[in-house]
């Protein structure tokens, strides 16, 4: 062992030595001389012993290549178009809270909060959601009324499931409406929202499940769950889309000690789906209507669907007793979307055969929100409440989708949107290369030129076909001597003489679209 | 204190039972009762033992609210409009990285980094720059050749002068270009973006700053600097913009131990300013042309000139042999632009009664950066080099002088992009403008409608003026029998009946721009 920790001594300061001539850039003979000193001590060192960098990304976590990203600022477009159409702002907070700003918002889930080091001042953590964030900016800011979007990372120290699009770190992609309006007018738009952008993301066939935290809570009052129960029963209910009704009965009778009787008559609540009929149904069924509550949620889902009907989405929303949303801030409409077909397909089955139930919670699930009234009134001074109502994108799972289209499709997936490459015919035209794209540029065409003295005309054609570059504008002596520009077409190959004067609104003619 | 801690806990209890029923959505005398409790609990307690929550974000972070937010995007758009025309893809990295892939590249100011609370699995560090991430992502994909942008927030834990745009939280805006290229002409490119940004931004006049690495390496050579204080000079040199040249010889001399002799010929060098004629001189000079290092800076410069004239922006570029810049990885050219021009003014004279003196290091300075050839070859598990050069934008500096501006003007910054509101004359049509409003969606118009059953029409129209939205349709009964919608300009009040056949097509031809 002591000879170990004297290699690696020498390793370290060899190293050291070949950083600096690197550095002050020595000759190239003088560096591989002392690299290959270097690598003899590293042999010395044997395979155990090795000192070698870790080069990944932290667990969970990520790099986007250009191609992801191109797909990414594709979709973000899409969904920020939608939220701007619907007349939202945008706000932006910090990465990170006071740790105190996050305490007790979350549940059980607090232990997936990621800490910063206490390095003195502050304890700070990082955001878990944006719906924190924006309940203690309007508190902060005494903002009543607003609609606004954030797009935005947060995180999660969960176990990643990155197949699957689920990470440590990722977007998510908020929109809310606080204030307080007549019901179901700003919770019918969310609604509207979604389904315009599910639709315009063209994912496939989709269904949006409605639900109201007070018809949950009224259900298990009339079927006898007592009250100190509502929560936990409530997230048993959450597990309907992964679990059989056995199991969850299992796990509220088993786990949670409740009555047989209370679980058979949730079961049979929890069956129900329907539309605006179903919610009348209801408000006449003789159990349901002794709860108050459950009253005014039912009241509140009939009001909804009439205004889904003028926008003409209710074929695409149904009313789902089993939805119950896991998040303890919901106090009135939940919804979820889920894709209904393709391409999920793989996805739920891979579930399947997840060991760890849990990670298949948002399979399917592409949007998700509800009302929360209180939370804004937790940072309030004076309790203030700020009715809000908000959605989700859930934007990670979209791209994963996105990603697999992309791949399967024959199209190539675009990484920049140069337009046309200033290129050469002969050697020596550097200067009048960089004089030509300068004047392009400036004109605010997105043009390229290779980083040489004289590039080879086969290279840069070939760059042009690799990156998707539509045109190229070849200079020669002949074109300089005749004050034109071959102007090549790369898919067809054609090729015109066109006029310095004339190149710039040839370009711009040429590649509108 | 026995007391204290008593009533500490009796108030942490009232508070479940109010927000129990809160969230249960019990009745309000119910919830005013126990509110009322907790009241009188915490004035027990007294001032001195508050556990009242403080409503902040963390220090050196903000929020942007939706007017910044405006502005934002407006210079967002114009940088990545100039990053695309130049062909640039873009990349995304995690907010946080190993802890060892930060460790040995920022020196000193290491000890600036957020590090992550050991929750168990990797040590991890907010990132500090985009730089190294940038080369730990090349390294790790074996990538020689990138031309990327990449926008995003660094974090540092450094004292912020947040008044001047100086933050712990702060975004930077890197473009870069990697692979081994002919001399200064990826290098040029970087100058020419500047010259675009800063043109397009208007910020006023500027300079960009140009000196090399080895220029200045060779400058301490030939005036007797022994090598290894070079790095520490450097950072002496690098005051020059905030401290006058007699403080700074006072620096090197008393501080750093170096001769007089050898300070007053750095002092000669250093207060030279020039374009290609400086390098020509100096390549010439007889001391200087002694230094094999500075031949090749001062070639390199000269080359760069002449592809600057090419591209017409030389009246903007001082080669300035003072200009050193911090961070230890430049290898080669490196660059700054400052601003010269009233915006700054304020900001400067700010800095010089500043007591601490290390913040005013960027005050004027809107884009920096350099050729750091070394990087990628840290990360790469055999020191593979891959030559980088690179510009970062200075966008939080850029941010306060555009908010400034948009504050001394006149005109109101739109927060949103709404271009009709749909109101109702009379009392009853909300059912009307929900169908109205769903169409003008649809149809990708850009429209909001009060969250009210019955909204005055003053009501709607003021909020048309506030918010600048230019058109209102307005439903009437009359309206609604005769199958038109009246249109009104907000801002000359003049108003027409539109078929509802052709009220897109209207819209979209008074909104078009």
């Amino acid at each position: 062992m002591e000879d170990k920790a004297q290699i690696q001594e020498a390793i370290k300061i060899q190293g050291e030595v070949v950083r600096k001539l690197k550095s002050e850039k020595a000759s190239k003979e003088q560096i591989d001389e002392e690299v290959a000193k270097l690598l003899e001590l590293k042999a010395q060192l044997g395979d155990d012993g090795k000192t070698q960098f870790v080069l990944k990304t932290p667990k969970g976590t990520r790099d986007y290549n250009p191609k992801q990203m191109a797909i990414r600022e594709k979709v973000f477009n899409t969904i920020i178009r939608c939220f701007k159409r619907h007349g939202a702002e945008t706000i932006d907070t910090p990465v990170f809270e006071l740790k105190e700003t996050l305490t007790g918002k979350y549940g059980e889930d607090s232990k997936l909060i990621y800490d910063l080091k206490d390095q003195g001042g502050e304890l700070l953590s990082l955001r878990y959601d944006l719906t924190v964030p924006f309940a203690r900016y309007l508190a902060m800011n005494k903002i009543t009324n607003i609609k606004r979007y954030h797009i935005a990372k947060v995180y999660r120290r969960d176990n990643p499931a990155m197949t699957r699009g689920r990470y440590r770190e990722f977007y998510q992609c908020d929109f809310d409406i606080a204030g307080q309006y007549d019901a179901m007018i700003p919770d019918a738009e969310c609604l509207k929202i979604v389904h315009e952008i599910l639709n315009e993301l063209d994912l496939g066939d989709f269904r949006i499940k409605v639900n109201d935290r007070r018809i949950l809570d009224g259900m298990f009052a009339v079927c006898g769950v007592p009250d100190d129960k509502f929560r936990t029963i409530c997230s048993t209910v959450d597990k309907l889309d992964k679990m059989s009704w056995e199991d969850v009965k299992k796990e509220m009778v088993n786990e949670k000690g409740l009555s047989e009787e209370a679980a058979d008559q949730i079961g049979e609540y929890v069956s129900m789906q329907g539309g605006m009929d179903l919610a009348e149904r209801l408000l006449q069924d003789h159990k349901m209507s002794q709860s108050k509550q459950a009253c005014a949620g039912l009241s509140d889902i009939k009001l909804l669907f009439k205004y889904l009907q003028l926008f003409h989405v209710t074929d695409k929303v149904v009313f789902d007793l089993s939805l119950a949303r896991g998040l303890d801030y919901y106090t009135g409409v939940i919804y979820e979307a889920v894709l209904t077909q393709a391409g999920t397909v793989s996805a739920a089955n891979e579930a399947q055969n997840d060991t760890n139930a849990d990670e298949s919670v948002s399979v399917g699930s592409v949007a998700g929100g509800g009302r929360y009234d209180g939370l804004v009134g937790m940072f309030d001074p004076k309790g203030r409440r700020v009715p809000c109502v908000g959605v989700s994108i859930g934007i990670e799972r979209i791209f994963s989708i996105m990603e697999q289209k992309a791949e399967a499709s024959p199209q190539k997936v675009r990484t920049t949107e140069v337009q046309i490459m200033v290129a050469s015919a002969q050697k020596n035209l550097l200067e009048e290369r960089l004089q030509l794209i300068s004047e392009l540029w400036n004109a605010g065409i997105k043009a390229e030129l290779m980083y040489k003295k004289n590039p080879k005309l086969l290279s840069q054609l070939q760059y042009c076909e690799e990156a998707g570059i539509p045109l190229v504008a070849i200079l020669g002596e002949q074109e300089l001597k005749d004050g034109v520009v071959k102007l090549r077409v790369v898919a067809t190959r054609e090729e015109v003489d066109i006029s310095r004067a004339d190149l710039i609104s040839e370009i711009k003619r040429r590649t509108e679209a």
